[in-house]
């Protein structure tokens, strides 16, 4: 009789944030970028918590469960990460005859995500980078992150990025088959403890344009992207890097910002364009400028990703003129009940853009730069 | 006693509207532009009417009124304009001493523009071109329009193209001085006639960034611009001044609206970025795009200037798929009376698309390419 235990592990996994924009594949069947790319991830507070199980006794076919929802497997993405896991704890278990033979074991993977999943955060990253470190560990590999964002990768372009926490570079590699794509560290959370980040999550219709095939025809039809594939990018990178290791905000800030206006440029230069920014996204925009030209220095930073949501970056020290002022402005929108912000005066404010965001914003998130992937005991199953 | 007769011309000068769009300034003082461009006029239902005169019963200063209006004419644009044009009389007075002495009268300007000021149609460039225009007629001066468009491209940059109808490119010229800088004709109105723009004027807050302060930052901090102007625009001037020639509208069509998307997206790479198009413009995208999926090819091309108002281009032929359609879905904005459009089914159209823009555009303007100054004995004194 075969041996029915249900074998188990679990983990969480951050969602993150671009700085440096990932956009136009180098291969749609790898996901390989054909930028380099900085991001930083988000604390737990946007995370994704997944246990993956095998065990005789399951059905036959590998199963996924998301937010109690049964997902659909047998797409090319997570076949690709279940065969690369497996193949590697098949050549653990071929070295060691002693551990059990989990490779040939039918995957059950239940993931629950803490944030609203229509809020546009970008949660197949921490979804793909949850399912497979929460594998890793079941199959107790000793793979590196670095290691395993080269399988994450495969699931979801960004999910690599969720391996780690704090601040993370995807670099885009030369080889063909992708294998020298990775995420690497450029700092820990700690190095900059101070990074803070609000999230205004604007109502947000279903976006129009799946990102997969939005990169491939803005790498195909703008003509403004290959001055950012070649130029831009590598600049900002470099920049980015810099400000990081120097922990100089008012560098970070700028670089965030003409990073994020450079990104979405290249979005409107495709034909027919691709418009993820909508009149809320520019009255943010708005906003950060004039808490910005209040303070006489950048000391809010605001970017956005393939939605209309806006993620403001500030330091802690900034919280009053940043998040503080924004309070004063949204207060009754919710969200800002997870944290201790005391509103301030918002009159530095727009009062149109003021008005838009109060029709727009749905709610807030306040989050910060955080850990990466946490082992955790608590099983879904 | 010294000669009080009043002389005085009358003429009238369209508005323009750009398909290859000028942005850049290559010196402040002279207008010139760092890139080529493409304009077309449009008919002079959009146009400005201006008598100058000059006697020597005038007061002693040079005035102008427009919309009746007095407007400042001590800037040094107005100035250069008015010394220019006077200088051109002198020389004709000095060769031959029968001509009365006009070039040494104080100048009285009188302007009024046929559409709404706050529509942000660009009046400057009919504007300064009705104004020299009227100038050189009141002096019989024997310029060319080009040569008087080097006079009207100190005024406004864009006025020298109001000095042509039909299809005029301006160059940008390499001199020092900006003396070739010229606007040239590419094709009168008559090449090809059964063009049509329909434009949807949006309801705009004053702009917040001056064209002029912004072309300097466009060209000071996008790293984009570089590539639009060194390879996307020269490359979208022999596409379009080719699809015009052919009169092969997908061709222009598909140039124009790229070329739109391009000068928007530097618009927004700049820092801090600069932003025309608002929800409402998107909403006119999103709108010329069902039109053309529905027909199959390019039948409606937009094209956005330095604020949110859509122009949209269509052939007489299409008249009921583009303009029909579109007044189908916004028939009770005020302006359709000047043609008869008959309202068509709108059902092609996105429902979300046709509510954003029944709230945001205030009227609409049936037009057409057509003719460029015409000389008028009406006077307006």
């Amino acid at each position: 009789m075969a041996d029915q235990k249900i074998y188990q592990a679990s983990t969480t996994a951050p969602v993150n944030i671009a700085v440096v924009k990932y956009w136009g594949k180098r291969d749609p069947k790898l996901n390989l970028p054909q930028l380099l790319n900085l991001s930083n991830s988000l604390q737990a507070d946007l995370r994704t918590h997944t246990t993956a199980a095998c065990s005789a006794s399951f059905p036959a076919s590998d199963s996924l469960l998301l937010n109690s929802s049964p997902q659909d497997v047998t797409g090319a993405r997570t076949q690709a990460c279940f065969r690369e896991l497996r193949s590697l704890r098949a050549a653990l278990e071929a070295s060691d005859s002693s551990l059990p033979e989990l490779s040939t074991l039918p995957l059950k993977i239940v993931s629950e995500n803490n944030f609203p999943t229509a809020a546009g955060l970008a949660s197949s990253a921490a979804g793909f980078a949850a399912l497979v470190r929460a594998i890793a560990n079941l199959y107790e590999l000793s793979s590196s992150p670095t290691e395993l964002s080269r399988i994450a990768r495969q699931g979801s372009g960004s999910a690599c990025r969720s391996l780690f926490g704090g601040y993370v570079a995807w670099q885009m590699g030369t080889k063909d088959d992708g294998s020298d794509s990775l995420a690497v560290e450029v700092a820990p959370a700690s190095h900059w403890p101070t990074m803070r980040a609000l999230i205004l999550v604007a109502s947000a219709k279903q976006k129009k344009v799946s990102s997969t095939s939005g990169m491939q025809t803005t790498v195909a039809t703008s003509e403004l992207f290959q001055r950012r594939a070649e130029i831009v990018v590598p600049k900002h990178m470099k920049e980015m890097e810099k400000a990081i290791k120097e922990k100089d905000f008012e560098a970070f800030g700028r670089v965030t910002m003409m990073e994020s206006n450079s990104f979405h440029s290249t979005c409107s230069d495709t034909f027919p364009p691709i418009r993820y920014m909508n009149d809320v996204s520019w009255a943010a925009v708005g906003v950060v400028e004039d808490i910005n030209r209040k303070a006489g220095k950048i000391v809010a930073a605001y970017t956005f990703d393939a939605g209309p949501n806006a993620v403001i970056y500030y330091e802690e020290a900034n919280t009053d003129i940043v998040a503080g002022v924004v309070k004063g402005a949204l207060g009754s929108v919710s969200g800002w009940e997870s944290r201790d912000i005391k509103p301030q005066a918002s009159d530095v404010l727009d009062a149109a853009d003021v008005e838009v965001l109060n029709k727009g914003i749905t709610r807030v998130i306040l989050t910060q730069v955080g850990e990466g992937p946490i082992r955790t005991e608590e099983s879904l199953i």
